[in-house]
C-alpha cells in the first residue's frame, strides 16, 4: 500500500488527511505517475458543436485539427469524443495532452490561430485549457493495463494506493491538499475580442474527467453496467448539465468515445467544470444519483474485485486563474464556462 | 445559521473542518445546548438480560433499579428500550444520564453493588458507562420540540447549525475535533471479580446512540418508515450486531424504546461500541445498507423538510479509557464490550 501522493511531492502537512495511516480501502485503486522531473502537464479541451444540421465544414474542421496535433510540439496524446447538449447542439470535444507546459506554449499560438482564431460557416469552436503543476491534480483507475486520459502520457502507474474508497479521497490524492484548502477566490469575467469570447475565470475552479469503459465486460457484467448502472450515471449527468448552475457546476458533458474513424466506442467519460472541489465533493456526496453510484461501485468493486472486467477512472484538477483558459467563437451561449458569465449582446 | 461547537468550546484549531465556511447544509438540523458552566455528562447503559424464558426476578429488578434512579444523587433523565440479541437473549436496557460527574461519581458505587453487585437467577446485569467531557461528544436532531438522549438534561437546543448533511459531519460537531484526531490507543483488557467482569477498553472508544420517532407521522409518511427505510436500517443494523467486529464493531443493539408501563413505543434506537470514531465513519460511509439510509434521509428532508414529521437522532461520543466503565454479571460472552476481549474459563 502506497500513498497516492508520490514521495517527492509530500510536504509538512497543515492539513490532515481524513482517514488514519491504518485505513485498508476494501478494494484496490491506483494512481499514475509521472517521472519526478514532470512539472506540469496541460489538459486542453478543443471543441466543435453545430446544429442538428451537420454543416459541410466540419469534417474538414476536424482534419485540421489533428493536422495541428500532429504539428511540431503537438500533444503526446490526445482522444476525442462527442455528445448532444442541452441545447441540442452536437459537439465533438478532443481532448489533447502534454507533460511539458514550454511545449505546449510553443504549440499553442498557431493552434489557438487555427481554431477558435479561424471562422467556419455554421460551426462554433472552443478551447477549455487547464496547465496544472504536478501538486494541483489527481488520477484514479479501478484497474492497471489501460490507461486514459493524462495517465497515457504519464511514465508508470500506482501500486494499490490508500487513499481511495472514503468521501474525501479525491481531495486527499491532490497534493496541493497537504497544505491548501484550495478555496475558489474571485469572480469569472468576460473578455470579447471580435466574435470570440474569453472567458477569465476564478482561481481553484475545478475540473473533473470522469469514464468508463465495458468494452471488456462479458454478457452477465455488461447487462449489469447498461441495465442497472448506466441509467442512473446518466441521471446524474442530466442533472449536472440541467441543473448543476445552482450547486456550482458551470458545464457538464457526458460524452462518447469515439473510435479513429469516429464511431462510438464502448467507453464514454462525464467532463464538468465546477466553482470548487467543494462543490463537487457536495455534489458527489449528496446528490442521490451519485450517491447511488458510489454505493454501487462500492459493493461492485468489493464483490468483484480484480475479476470486475468494466473499467473506471478519473481525472481531477484545481487550478489557479494563471493556469486557466477558456475561449468561445460563435458557440451558443450555454456553451462550456460561458455560463458562468454574463455575456452583453 | 451557527456552528455545533459552542462558542465557549471553540478553540485555536490545528485540524480542519471538512466543508468550508460557506456551505449551506441542504435542511436544517440542530444540536443539544448545555450552559457554560456543564462541564462533563454521564451516559450511563444498566443492563440486564435472560434466555427466552423469563426468570421470575426480572420484575423485581427493574423496579429496583427505578428506585435506585430516584435516590438521592440519580440520573436527570433516563428511559429504557427492549431488544432480543444474537444469542436470542432478551435484554432490557434502561439508559441515565447527568450533567455532573461529581453528582455521578457519589451515586454510583451504591448502585453499582445493588445491580452488578447483586446476583439475580437467571439474570445477567451489566453497566455501561461513558463520562465525557463536553469537547467528547456531539449530537443531532432533525427537528425540535422533542429532545432525546442525552439533550434532555442539555440546557436548550441551538439554531441551525453549519455541520450536518455531509460525510464527516459527526466528526466536524465534536468539539475535539478541532485539534485532535482521536486515534484509538491500547488495546482492551478483562478483570475478574468473582463473577463480575469488567472490561478496561482502550482511549478513545467511540459510541453512537442513533435514534428514530415515527410517532407523529401520518399513514403516508408512516408507510414509507415502516416499508422503505425501516428494513434497510435494520439490514444495517443486523450486520452490525452479526458481523461488526471485523470492521471494529464491538457492539449493536437495535432497541425498541418502552413506555413507563414497559410497553413498546414507535421510537426505536440503534446503540453500538465502536473501536474508534473512524471505523464509524468507515462503515457509514461504504456499507451499502448505511449508504442508502444517508441516501434517503438526505433526499426525505430536503425534500419534506420542516414538514417531515419522522423525528431523527443522535449522540455520538469518544472518550478516554479513564472516562469509561463496564462491567458484566453472569452475561453471555457476546455482551456488549465483552466481544472486545478474551475471558478465560
Amino acid at each position: 500500500m502506497e500513498s497516492a501522493i508520490p514521495p517527492h511531492l509530500q510536504v509538512s502537512r497543515s492539513r490532515h488527511r481524513r482517514v488514519p495511516d491504518d485505513y485498508k480501502p476494501p478494494y484496490p485503486s491506483f494512481v499514475a505517475r509521472h517521472r519526478p522531473a514532470v512539472g506540469s502537464v496541460v489538459m486542453a479541451y478543443f471543441g466543435i458543436q453545430h446544429s442538428p444540421d451537420a454543416p459541410k465544414g466540419l469534417p474538414a474542421a476536424l482534419t485540421s485539427l489533428e493536422a495541428v496535433f500532429a504539428s511540431a510540439n503537438g500533444p503526446r496524446h490526445w482522444d476525442r469524443a462527442a455528445y448532444v447538449d442541452e441545447a441540442r447542439y452536437n459537439n465533438t470535444v478532443s481532448v489533447a495532452y502534454w507533460d511539458d507546459r514550454a511545449v505546449f506554449d510553443a504549440w499553442f499560438p498557431a493552434a489557438r490561430a487555427a481554431w477558435t482564431g479561424t471562422e467556419a460557416a455554421g460551426l462554433g469552436k472552443f478551447i477549455e485549457v487547464l496547465c496544472p503543476s504536478v501538486n494541483d491534480y489527481e488520477t484514479l483507475f479501478s484497474s492497471l493495463g489501460r490507461p486514459e486520459g493524462v495517465a497515457v502520457i504519464a511514465d508508470g502507474m500506482s501500486g494499490e494506493v490508500l487513499e481511495h474508497a472514503y468521501w474525501g479521497g479525491m481531495r486527499d490524492r491532490i497534493p496541493l491538499s497537504q497544505t491548501n484548502e484550495m478555496a475558489p477566490v474571485g469572480v469569472p469575467s468576460v473578455v470579447r475580442e471580435g466574435r470570440r469570447l474569453r472567458v477569465k475565470p476564478h482561481d481553484n475552479i475545478c475540473l473533473i474527467r470522469s469514464g468508463q469503459d465495458w468494452s471488456d465486460t462479458d454478457s452477465a457484467e455488461r447487462k449489469m453496467y447498461l441495465e442497472d448502472v448506466e441509467p442512473v450515471l446518466r441521471e446524474g449527468m442530466e442533472f449536472l448539465r440541467d441543473e448543476g448552475l445552482a450547486i456550482g457546476c458551470f458545464a457538464n458533458r457526458y460524452m462518447t468515445v469515439l473510435d479513429g474513424d469516429g464511431r462510438p466506442t464502448e467507453k464514454s467519460y462525464g467532463m464538468s467544470w465546477w466553482k470548487s472541489l467543494a462543490a463537487l465533493e457536495r455534489w458527489a456526496e449528496s446528490h442521490p444519483t451519485h450517491v447511488r453510484i458510489f454505493g454501487a461501485a462500492m459493493k461492485y468493486l468489493s464483490t468483484l474485485g480484480p475479476a470486475a472486467k468494466l473499467r473506471l477512472y478519473h481525472e481531477v484538477t484545481v487550478t489557479r486563474a494563471a493556469d486557466q483558459f477558456f475561449e468561445y467563437l460563435d458557440c451558443h451561449p450555454g456553451t462550456g464556462m460561458l455560463k458562468a458569465v454574463t455575456v452583453e449582446a
